[in-house]
């Protein structure tokens, strides 16, 4: 351990103490519930249904059905508990027949979706790790007796399978038990009527996300990777102040970043919690600029001044970051390795939507410097004005209508929201270049919940808010529509199995950076 | 829990409160020490040792070369601790490369003979449960840390393979340590100094034996069954009153089974101890009989009036019990089923070596009632003699010239061998049979050390200190030539491989019937 950091430290961590302490401060208070399986299930295949796998039930009442439930070597029983969990389980297991006269043996499978519960771990072949499949071994050696695993689980569906027993017992199940955490407090939550049933429920699968990644820290996905990730964070941010409004948690969020930059100054893409602070050796030009628009909406809901003039200095820094990225043409210098995130598309260019960020996120740093009446107001004026006659001088394709991006001059959805959010074009050119985008369909589609909340947020600031629900509806409402308990990291409606990671199996079901619809419903009120 | 012990309770076990509270008094302290590995090694295929796979060094000093070995997914070290160990496991590991951005799975898999390192436990197709074989499947969510597992495992190697990391980091394993636990206490081992060198090994290795067998009570074996068994019991207390000398821990055990007899008064052949004292549903005509026969052992070392006396009449109930089995002809009625242990031979008869029993506990409980004035001593010497006498003209064949049992008229080992130590015949005539039995080699053979035992102390009865000491070395020093650091449940001169349970991986390789020579060896001044 010391070894690792003394590297990170000496090589490129410099860690601001003060703000370490302060973030430890923030530390929440995790709210806990018990939640008990409120049926039991099976999975069966089912061509008309996402991944392929339905399920059906077997029993409700499952207190009453499960205990009955005697299982030996190679039975196995699925339970159901109703809605997407984070927490602890415990187990209390009965023996049936002579006294237990050998350990039982017995494996658990956690599944936030049917498909885990019905395709074996061992066919996983992604390039992600296979230790982000929630699968467990274990071994009792005393029954009875209650089984309590300590680690934290993403999950609506249970697997438990007896690997064996002996020739001289069975088991069953008396009775099982998350402990549900979170950091967000449901009672804060504003009861929505919403006229449409369809927003309604879109909302409440939104809150179930956010409500199950606010952990200590706003994490992206509590499956995986159970981190704070800056791109997460800020949209976790905007939906948690119509909601939970636990606004101290982005607080900490936002001085945990900024107490461990690297040596210019630069904030990770994400940190690491435990054993202690760590900050991830990934460094993304688009989050770390985005460091500047969570402060700065943090800011416009708390107007906390303390926060905002304690934080500037690293908002500032990381825009000077992002022009020091420029070309004599004032262009973000495109490049072969994974410098800015932008969306999961493999052939996704990122020079020009990554100039529209910058943009983006120096006009914010512009709010926040006036606020401030900052020295750097004036100059950061004129850099905007520079910066964005550079995209339209160069970004900008008169042929093609679109902007463009890389040498290749791909034209990509993800850089004609981006421009538009960061008001490259006045109001109406940007509303005709997105109708238009939606129209005509061209190059590189967007591919993430992620990228679709900015094209959502694109469309209300261009006063095209019907269409907004529209895209809303059909995308977010179609997760609904697929059985989503929590939104998804990734959904393709062209697509279903879609995975960056080789196998939709360790893709994360619930996953921050999909939450924001009630943002959208409640603070635009859709 | 409750609902199968009122089972127990309400229909066979007549629990003596009394005697298991004294139990519970006797509870010894377990004696903690930490162990590490000694060096790091691979198995490699060698027909020409047990099983197949021999033991090569890779690396001593692991304190130096451990740490410094970095594994990835798919990667696997074996340690090898020296020599057996019996306890819980803690390993500091430490990650390697970017901070660790998923979880650590790791396998680990315990052995106490090299071929538990060499055949994977999925190929296990044994009719015991596989739950026996030492394997854990576990995820470290937080590194750098220390993995604690409180299971409690029988092991001299442990390997360790990563089933993943990510493609971002490995790790590394900075230290192993397994802390030990035995209720015998090494102090109190006077110091061997034979001028055989073979016995003194083989003495040695009795002691590790029995040593790791002690426990909260006296197990039969600490991989497997983990548990009280009598016939078990007896040989670990004669062993122990030459070595350890816990008589506490005998008594304890005989206070054990005294409190949890059936509604006829019989002892189970075993006890489960958690998560509260269980007897289990077997019981062996044998086995219960051997009652006695420990508590005549502990009584004529400790001279424990007071343990005689209250023990006395469950004593005395297993020979009633055992004479309710006799037909009219005074002969044990055999049975189908599975109602005397003797031996694990399949096909071996249980008649006469349980008549043999019989007398044998006879004659020591007639031994007790002596001691204690006790009414029944003239009915019991009255009864010996007629079930001997039954013995000789029903069961002693002049054509063979051999005891034989059951229908078949079976000559095995095991019945001469007790007839000889019920001492049926005079001392003559058993070593005769006994030598002829060692010449001619007839019928069923001896499959356990527990029956080798009995062979032993046979011979040594009639005078064979020669022929036992040959004996011993040929067998247990066999297993100290084919690699054991603890004497083995089963050993097979001529099959090696064998098994009574479908596979030798399941076997028990630290077995407190095996641990006798130490007994002869002291006790007789061998």
């Amino acid at each position: 351990m010391s070894e690792m950091l003394q590297k990170i430290d000496n090589s490129i961590i410099k860690k601001n103490e003060s703000f370490a302490a302060k973030a430890e401060t923030l530390k929440p208070t995790l709210l806990q519930r018990e939640q008990r399986p409120e049926r039991i299930v099976r999975v069966v295949p089912d061509e008309q249904v996402i991944h392929g796998w339905r399920v059906e039930q077997e029993e409700a009442a499952v207190a009453e059905h499960l205990p009955a439930r005697v299982l030996g070597k190679g039975d196995q029983v699925i339970v159901d508990f109703g809605d997407h969990q984070v927490g602890s389980l415990s187990i209390k297991i009965k023996p049936v027949g002579s006294p237990p006269d050998a350990p039982l043996y017995l494996k658990l499978t956690f599944g936030e979706m049917p498909v885990e519960m019905a395709v074996p771990f061992f066919e996983y072949d992604g390039w992600l790790s296979r230790s982000w499949l929630q699968e467990e071994y274990v071994h009792v050696d005393v029954l009875p007796g209650v089984l309590k695993l300590d680690r934290r689980y993403s999950f609506r569906y249970l697997k438990l399978e007896v690997v064996d027993t002996s020739p001289k017992y069975k088991v069953s199940f008396e009775d099982i038990c998350c402990t549900t955490v979170t950091s967000g407090d449901r009672n804060r939550v504003r009861e929505l009527h919403h006229s449409d049933p369809e927003l309604q429920a879109i909302d409440r699968v939104s809150i179930k996300t956010l409500e199950d990644c606010m952990q200590e820290v706003f994490e992206d996905g509590p499956k995986r990777d159970r981190r704070l990730w800056l791109g997460d964070l800020r949209l976790q941010a905007i939906a948690n102040y119509d909601t939970f409004q636990n606004n101290e948690l982005v607080k900490r969020c936002l001085y945990l970043f900024a107490a461990f930059p690297n040596d210019k100054g630069q904030v990770a893409a994400n940190l690491f919690i435990k054993p202690e602070v760590i900050p991830d050796d990934t460094f993304l030009f688009d989050y770390s600029l985005l460091f500047v628009s969570t402060l700065h909406d943090y800011y416009l809901v708390t107007k906390d001044q303390e926060t905002l003039e304690e934080l500037w200095p690293t908002a500032l820094r990381q825009i000077e970051i992002g022009l020091e990225q420029l070309d004599e043409r004032l262009i973000v210098q495109d490049s072969e390795i994974w410098y800015s995130f932008i969306d999961w598309h493999p052939e996704l260019n990122k020079q020009a939507p990554s100039q529209a960020v910058l943009i983006y996120a120096m006009k914010q740093a512009l709010h926040l410097a006036e606020l401030l009446q900052d020295d750097s107001r004036d100059v950061l004026r004129r850099q905007i004005d520079e910066v964005q006659a550079a995209a339209i001088q160069h970004l900008w394709s008169e042929v093609e209508q679109y902007f463009v991006s890389g040498k290749g001059r791909q034209v990509s959805w993800a850089t004609q929201v981006w421009m538009v959010l960061a008001g490259v074009l006045d109001k109406e050119k940007s509303r005709e270049l997105l109708l238009r985008l939606l129209a005509e369909q061209p190059g590189i589609p967007l591919m993430t919940p992620y990228m679709m909340h900015h094209l959502i947020e694109a469309l209300i600031q261009v006063g095209e808010r019907d269409r907004a629900i529209l895209e809303m509806k059909q995308y977010w409402g179609g997760m609904v529509r697929d059985g989503a308990d929590t939104f998804w990291e990734l959904y393709d409606l062209h697509n279903k199995k879609f995975s960056p990671y080789g196998s939709y199996l360790i893709n994360s079901y619930c996953h921050a950076w999909s939450c924001t619809p009630t943002y959208f419903i409640r603070k635009y009120k859709l």
